[in-house]
C-alpha cells in the first residue's frame, strides 16, 4: 500500500474471473473445503484487483503448501460464541484465516446492528492476507470497521536488534454515501517483508530506515536486510512499535492466540498448526450522531481533504482513492500476474 | 512521548500536591466549576507526573485564557444518552475536554462491564490534554481502553502543503496483572506542535522530515517551521495521515463535532466556542479469552518484549515503561516547571 515505494507486479495480465477460478481450483486441490477456498480467493482477489499485489493471487502457492503440510486445516469447524451483548469469540480451528476473518466481521456487524458496536475476537487462526478486505466488508455493510491480525515475528521492537512483532496490520474502513468506502490498510512496520524480496530480485536499494541486517544494524542492501523496523524510523519507531503491540494485544492476548514472538511461522518446511488471532470491530453511525449527519460530515471531511493544496509533484488522495483507481483500471485491462504464479495457476 | 527527541522541561521542581492545588485555584479563578477544574487538573497532573510536559501544568494559562474568552464553557451541563446496549453519546456542552473525556471513559467502562465492549462518542468538547490520561483510567478499571480526539489543523496531509488534520492522538492502555498498565499515547504527527516552540527557544535544529515551512516545503529550521507532517516522513507519511483521518472519523464525523480543518482554534484571541470530539472504547477481557488467560498471555508477551535484545546504546522498553520510571522519580524529587508557568501559578 506504500505510495512512495510500491512497485506493481509486471507480467501477463488476466481477467479477474479467470484468476479467481484458478485460485479456487488450486486451493480445493490442496485440500481446502468450499467455504475456506471461496473466502481465501475472495480476499486474494480483493488485493489483486486493488493493486496490493503482495497479498494478491501470488499467495496461492503459499497457502496451498501450508494446506498440504497440515499447518492449515482445510476443513475447519468454526465455533462462534456470543459472550455478551456486544461481543463474540470465534475459534477458527486453524483454518484459512480469510474465512474466519470474514465470518468474524459479519458477526461484528450483526452485533453492531443490535448493540451499536460489535467486537469479535478470533483465535486459533492462520494468515489472512490483506487486512483491508475485512474492514471493507464491514464498511460495505454500513459500519465503521476495523480489522487487525498478529503474525509471526519479522519486525524488531524499537531499540531491539532481533525480530519481535509481526508486521501486524491495522485496517479501517468507513462508509461514504454515494461512493466507495474510505479505506486504510497499513502494516505497522514501514514496509512489508515481501518488499525486501522484491527489491532483491530488482537489485534495488531499499528506502532509508526500514530494514536491518541479521545483527540488527540498519541496512539499505536488500540482500543483507533480514529484519523489518517499525513505522517511524530511527527517531519515531517507538510509535510503530507501540501500534504493533496494540495489534498483538487485541488480536492474540485478548483472544488466547499465540503472541507474535512465539508463533511458529507458516511454510518453510514447518508442519505444526499455525496459531495467530484477529480482532474485528464494527461501529454503527446510526447509534452515534445518526447516519444522515454522519454522511454529511464524512462528505464535508473528504471534500476538505481532496481540496487540500498538493505539494509540487505530489497528489492529495484519501486512503483508498489510489486503490479504487487501480481496481477500475484492472477490471478493464486485466490483473498483472508474476511469472511464477502464472505457472503455478496454469495460466500459460 | 518521543524518546529520541523529547526534552524535559528544566526549571524549579515542585511537589505534585502543591502544583495540583495551584492549578485548581487558577482554573476556578478563570471560571471553571469544581468538576471541570478537578478533571483538568487530574489530566494535567497525569502528564506532568509522567514526564509529558507538553501536556502538563504548563497548559493551565492556556485553559484559563479560553475559559475567560468564552471559548470554553466553565459550567457545562453534560448530557449522556445510552443509545444501544454497547454505545452512548455524551454532549460536553463545550466544557473543558478533560471532564468530558473522563466521564466518557467511565461510561464506556460501565457499558463494557455489561456488554463486553463499550463505545462512547463525545461531541461539542474542547482540548483534552494528554489522551493517555483517559486510556489509563480505562485500564486501571480493568479494561483495554482507547481514547482519541480530533483537534484544530496543524498537520499537512501526506502530499499536501497546508495544514489539514490536527495532531490527532491515539492513546491505548491495557491492564497488566501485578504492575502498572501498558500505555501508549502518541500523536499521529511525528512530533507535537509544542516541540517546534521548544526548539525555537533552544535554537536547535528539528529532526528530519517532521515539519514544513509556510509554503509546505520541508524544513529543519524551527523558526521557519509552521506545519507538522504526518508520522512516517516523506516515504510513509500516508500511514500517519491515514491514522489521523481514522481519528477524525471516530472523534468528529461519528460524533457530530467539527472536522479538524474547520475547527476554530483555541486561544490566540478567538472567542467562538471551541468544538471538537472524542471517542472512547473499553473492552472487557473477561468476555474474550477470560481474564486469567489474558493476564498470563500479557505477562508472557511483555516478558518477551523486555527480554528482546537491545541494539548498542538503545533500550527495549514497553510503551509506558519510561513514563512510569519518570513518575516514580518525580514523585520523589518533584516536578520541574518552566519559568513562565512558575510565575502564572504564583509558585515563586
Amino acid at each position: 500500500m506504500s505510495q512512495a515505494s510500491s512497485i506493481a507486479v509486471e507480467g501477463l495480465k488476466f481477467p479477474a474471473d479467470l484468476l479467481q477460478e484458478r485460485v479456487l481450483a488450486a486451493l480445493r486441490e490442496a485440500g481446502a473445503d468450499e467455504a475456506s477456498a471461496a473466502a481465501a480467493a475472495r480476499a486474494m482477489m480483493h488485493a489483486s484487483r486493488l493493486g496490493i499485489d503482495s497479498h494478491g493471487v501470488r499467495l496461492t502457492p503459499f497457502y496451498a503448501e501450508c494446506l498440504r503440510s497440515g499447518q492449515i486445516n482445510g476443513s475447519p469447524a468454526f465455533t462462534i460464541k456470543r459472550t455478551a451483548a456486544g461481543t463474540s469469540m470465534l475459534d477458527a480451528d486453524h483454518g484459512l484465516g480469510h474465512a474466519a476473518a470474514y465470518a468474524g466481521m459479519e458477526e461484528a456487524c450483526r452485533i453492531a446492528k443490535e448493540s451499536g458496536v460489535g467486537a469479535v475476537g478470533i483465535t486459533h487462526s492462520t494468515h489472512y492476507g490483506a487486512a483491508g478486505a475485512y474492514a471493507l466488508a464491514g464498511a460495505e455493510a454500513g459500519f465503521i470497521a476495523l480489522s487487525t491480525t498478529n503474525a509471526d515475528s519479522l519486525v524488531a521492537f524499537h531499540g531491539g536488534k532481533t525480530r519481535f512483532h509481526g508486521t501486524n496490520p491495522i485496517a479501517a474502513a468507513a462508509p461514504v454515501r454515494g461512493s466507495r468506502p474510505w479505506l486504510l490498510d497499513m502494516a505497522t512496520s514501514a514496509i512489508p517483508y515481501n518488499r525486501i524480496l522484491l527489491f532483491r530480485s530488482l537489485e534495488r536499494e531499499l528506502p532509508d530506515q526500514v530494514t536491518a541486517d541479521i545483527h540488527g544494524e540498519p541496512t539499505r542492501n536488500p540482500h543483507l536486510a533480514e529484519i523489518l523496523t517499525p513505522l517511524g524510523g530511527a527517531d519515531f519507531g517507538f510509535k510503530g512499535a507501540g501500534l504493533a503491540g496494540l495489534v498483538t494485544i487485541l488480536s492474540a492476548v485478548l483472544t488466547g492466540a499465540t503472541p507474535d514472538h512465539l508463533v511458529v511461522p507458516m511454510g518453510d518446511g514447518h508442519t505444526e498448526r499455525h496459531d495467530i488471532g484477529h480482532f474485528c470491530l464494527a461501529i454503527d453511525p446510526e447509534r452515534f450522531v445518526g447516519r444522515e449527519t454522519y454522511d454529511l460530515l464524512m462528505q464535508q471531511y473528504l471534500a476538505g481533504l481532496r481540496g487540500s493544496p498538493a505539494k509540487a509533484g505530489a497528489q492529495v488522495l484519501a486512503p483508498g482513492d489510489r486503490e479504487w483507481q487501480t481496481m477500475e483500471k484492472r477490471d478493464r485491462t486485466g490483473i498483472p500476474v508474476d511469472p511464477d504464479t502464472v505457472r503455478f495457476l496454469d495460466l500459460a
